[in-house]
């Protein structure tokens, strides 16, 4: 048997200042740690929130985010790692506020009853939020 | 403040059924709901490990996975949301057993003193492994 706790999403953003900036500002997220790897070459950002991280990457001169990918359902008619979900207790209150703050919402759902949403990032990123009881 | 924790990250899968199988055997998951989505439309699976989820989609007709989405930093070229990573206490062990059992090892690193590696799931999809203390 395999020991694994999930650690991070590595995401790959246009602007790595604007993008910690989003993620503070929006969700929470504090910066824990900046790498530079040569190898890429990237500047990197991981912001932590609990026990859970995510890897911001700036590449210089790496190509947009697909406009597929700045919609939920397109997004899956290509194969891949996809979004990223929290889990929230109350998903259209979440929404309300982070609209208020300036989020951009991609999609509000009813989905086997449950409110789901899908909120962009400020690259086009989709995260998701769902209530946990909707699947236990 | 928001309250949020991870929940799941969704992936867009060529084969439901195989793909269940892999995350399975390979990453000791184990299938906690299915749902069809006629929207998408898209057959789902949950895959759960604790408390967290990895949701696999099948969309019929999807394109395949683009070929630099196979290698670690050529994916990190576009923007978009990249690698799921997990923590591991021991990262060469668990990638001999994972080689032992048929993974497909696309990276095994040495960053800023720590191992690091990527595997790619039966579709193609980067999964990395990193030891949490080496972000601490």
């Amino acid at each position: 048997m395999v020991f694994i706790t999930p650690h991070h999403v590595g995401v790959s953003v246009a602007d790595l200042e604007a993008s910690i900036a989003w993620y503070e500002r929006m969700l929470g997220f504090t910066l824990d740690e900046r790498v530079e790897i040569a190898a890429i070459p990237a500047r990197i950002a991981f912001l932590k929130r609990g026990a859970f991280r995510i890897e911001l990457f700036e590449v210089a001169g790496a190509a947009p985010l697909p406009d597929d990918r700045r919609a939920p359902n397109k997004d899956l008619r290509t194969h891949g790692t996809k979004h990223l979900a929290f889990s929230t207790p109350d998903v259209p209150a979440l929404v309300k506020d982070l609209k208020a703050r300036g989020a951009d919402v991609a999609m509000e759902a009813i989905i086997q009853g449950n409110p789901v949403a899908f909120v962009r990032d400020n690259t086009g990123n989709l995260i998701e939020f769902v209530t946990e009881a909707a699947f236990q």
